[in-house]
Formats: C-alpha cells, sequence, structure tokens
C-alpha cells in the first residue's frame, strides 16, 4: 500500500494528527531526563507508548539527535525500527538538501532498506526542485513518501520563499513542481508551516490541490488544530498537522492526556 | 585564532585547497572497500595521510557517511577527531537548515563540543537567512565558521536561486546578508559551485567582496583549478576551491599524486 493510502487508512481510524519526537535540552530537562542520547531514547520511548491506539504517524526531529552525534543516531535508529514494527507511520524531519550523488546519499539513508530506514522523510528545495529527484524515485520504489520544505513560518521565511520568478513565489512555484511531480505516485508533498496564512506565505488553497501537506505549528507554535479548516481551506482534508512542544510541555505523565485534547479539538 | 586568519596561515604554506572525503558507493567500490561504514572510515584514513604536508583543510561530505545509520557517524567522528588532532581544519558539509530550536540543534552538532565537532560547517538557507543565526552565533562562539549555501551548479538551480526580490535574485541576496553578517566576526561564507560562471548564477564577484567561498566543482567535476582566477575574479584571493572525485578516482595509492597535480594547477 503506498503512503497516501496508509495515511487515509490510519486517518480513518485515528484521525491525521502527527505527534513529533523533539527532544531538545530544554524538553529533556522539563522530563528530568539526562540531556544525552539515553535521556532521547527513553522520551521517544514513552511518546510511542502513548501514541498506541491514540495516533497513526509519528516525526522524529532528526537535528535534536544529532546533537549526540553517533549515539543519537543509535537512540533514533532504535526508535524508528520500534515505531514501525507498532505499525506507526515515520517520518524523518532531516530536512535534507544537496545535488547529484550526495542527494542519492540522503535519499538512501532515509528511505532504503537500512539502519534509519523511515516511511517518509522531509526535504529542503534550496539547490532546485530537481535535485531532489532521488529522493522521489527512492521514494516510489519504497511506497513511502517525501516532503518539500515548501513555506515555513518564521519572520525571516520571505528572504527566500517569496522572491519572485515571472510574477510567482518560490513558494508557489515549489508547490506547482510537486503538484506535477506527484501526479502519476502521490509520493511527493509540501512542508508548509500553520502559524503563517497560506496568502502572506504567497501560497492559495489551490497551490496545494491534491498534495498532502505536513503542517507544523500547531500547538505551543501558536496555531490551533480546530482552525485547520479555516488555514487551509480546500486543502485541509489532506492536511496532517503534527504537535511537538505542547505534548512534551505536558510532561512524561500527561503526553496521552495531550494527545487526546489535541484529538478533541480536531474534532475526533 | 579565528577561521579566517586559520585559512590564511594554512594557505601561506600549502595554498587554499581543500580536499573532500566522498565515501559514495561507487568511490567504495572503485577503491575496493567494503560499502560499510568501516569502508568509509578506511578511505578517510587514506586521504588523511595523504593530506599530511600537502593540504590544510579537509571536508567530509555528510551525506555519505549517514547512510550507514549510527556506524556511519561513529566513522565519521573518528575521522573528525582524527583530522583536526593532526592540524587540518575541518568543513563538515552538511547543508543543514531549520528554524528555531532546531536549527539551534544543528549548530550545537558541529560546532560546539562533541563528538562531531568541526571547524566550519555548511547550511541551506531555504528557510531564510535569518533562521541561520543559531550557527552564526555558535561559529562565532567557537571561534569557525558557518558556509552559506548560495549558488550550485546543477541545471534546475534557477528554480529557487534565480528568483528576484525588487530585481535582486535570491543568489544574490544570500551573499550581501551574508557580507553584512560577516563584517564583524568574518565567520560566515558562502558556497558558490564552480562550474556556472557568477553571472549566469546571478552574482558578480563584487557580491562576493570580502567573503570566504567555499567553491565545489573543480577537478572531475569540471572546472579547471587553473581557470579559478578567471572564474571568481577579485574574489578568488578568498576562494577556498574543494576537489573530491578526481583525488579519490586516483585510487588509494595515488591520492597523495593526485593532490600534487592539483597543487601545480593552482601554481603551487
Amino acid at each position: 500500500m503506498d503512503f497516501v493510502s496508509r495515511v487515509a487508512e490510519l486517518s480513518s481510524t485515528h484521525g491525521p494528527l502527527c505527534v513529533g519526537i523533539d527532544p531538545s535540552a530544554e524538553s529533556l530537562a522539563g522530563w528530568g531526563l539526562a540531556d544525552s542520547a539515553d535521556g532521547a531514547l527513553e522520551m521517544g520511548r514513552v511518546i510511542l507508548s502513548a501514541l498506541a491506539g491514540r495516533v497513526g504517524i509519528v516525526k522524529p526531529q532528526i537535528g535534536y539527535f544529532e546533537r549526540f552525534g553517533a549515539a543519537g543516531y543509535a537512540a533514533v535508529e532504535s526508535l524508528i525500527h520500534e515505531a514501525r514494527s507498532a505499525g506507526l507511520l515515520v517520518i524523518a524531519d532531516a530536512k535534507r538538501g544537496d545535488i547529484g550523488s550526495t542527494m542519492e546519499s540522503y535519499a538512501s539513508a532515509w528511505l532504503e532498506a537500512g539502519p534509519l530506514q523511515c516511511d517518509a522523510m522531509t526535504v529542503s528545495p534550496y539547490p532546485g526542485f530537481e535535485a531532489l529527484e532521488p529522493a522521489f524515485r527512492a521514494a516510489e520504489h519504497a511506497r513511502g513518501a517525501v516532503f518539500v520544505l515548501c513555506a515555513t513560518s518564521n519572520p525571516d521565511a520571505p528572504t527566500v520563499q517569496a522572491a519572485r520568478t515571472d510574477g510567482v513565489s518560490v513558494s508557489a512555484l515549489i508547490a506547482r513542481r510537486a503538484r506535477e511531480r506527484s501526479r502519476n505516485t502521490q509520493s511527493v508533498g509540501v512542508v508548509v508551516g500553520a502559524t503563517r496564512s497560506l496568502e502572506s506565505s504567497g501560497l492559495t488553497d489551490g497551490d496545494l490541490d491534491g498534495l498532502l501537506v505536513l503542517s507544523p505549528g500547531f500547538g505551543a507554535q501558536g496555531a490551533a488544530l480546530s482552525d485547520l479548516a479555516t488555514i487551509f481551506g480546500a486543502a485541509a482534508p489532506r492536511v496532517i498537522p503534527t504537535v511537538s512542544r505542547s505534548v512534551l510541555g505536558a510532561g512524561p505523565a500527561a503526553v496521552g492526556a495531550a494527545i487526546d485534547n489535541h484529538l478533541r479539538e480536531l474534532g475526533l
């Protein structure tokens, strides 16, 4: 079954929510865990336990593991394996982007059989959309998905994303290219932050027509899950909203309850 | 001593050449090494031995290590440590780019004390220039450097890099922001590919005035080191040209000779 179908199947029982695993120094301290690979592994396992029966998609943020070097990678390898074994879809939030055989290597790392294999990864298109092709091909082969960074919500996002070619913003161009590329395989989606309106990101809901959209920015970062339809309009049914800090901030004993609150905000 | 001064000091004895460590599946096979973390470590050690007394700067391409997961990271940790212990400057070619505390984590991983600490890293500005600020601050603190991806040489580079804001291309805007940011500390440089002319990348040598420039694309990728001054004009004295495939392609017994050939092309 391909990624889109698996998301649809999981959504029919759990809704579309995705929960992040973000073992930052701050969140580990808040949980009374060591700021180490072991602490990150422990936090990840508590989150995975709380997801069982509640949520179908999980997103480890790779930067928080990389700061521990090889030990951090061993931790995220374990979490990826445990999550997939439990039937969860795993999206590696890695935002990799390079050209040629380097891009092939990143795609191989996160999408092909191996210690870090996930169901999907995020990529960054500064080198150009076509440069990401090795990841699209790897995703097709594995029946996984690639989410291309399209519009972020940070104040300086327009430096690059609002620049224009023939009147079309970079963010809209990336969405259009993703739509073209995904027409046959649906293995290509986009990342669009939720705390900025589509309009102020240079997008319309039509630009996202037919695309899976991974959307961070809900919960502690400011956007309300109950506003998902308002923010994304016609694209809302294909949005995978992600929450991280609001769930981690609840503390280890209340992760499940925090997720339940978010599911209620989604009307589930 | 800060990064620019160290580059200047190393250049006065060795010239500005930087050699890549790119253990791709293809290059490992060419060397008769296993396509594994051990093979990558072995290849890296042979390259480091050949650099001694010849070259002062080395650039591991992180994607080629990441495909081996934690074992690959253990290999690159060892190589970084061995290279820095031998007095080499190490640039992590990681092209990380994200926002907020995730960017802080990537900066921490590659620039702060820890198993992966290097002298410099490459970053990707799709999320905006300001989003990279945690890396600039970490580089200042460590007296290292950050090279911001500016202009790549692949055919589809213009999708993003040639888009314009008030008539200024994204690539020129990134160079300008880097110049502003580096004015006080010189800890910020840019990555500009050598196989496309500055003009066709939307840049002039003036846009690179005062900036350190890390430039891949020499050797097997097509640009001649003897043309460095022609390609970069007034910016040439601050360019760190990198070679990888032409050195690896020579095979393990001829790495030193291949480097010597490149040094001659630079007139050294």
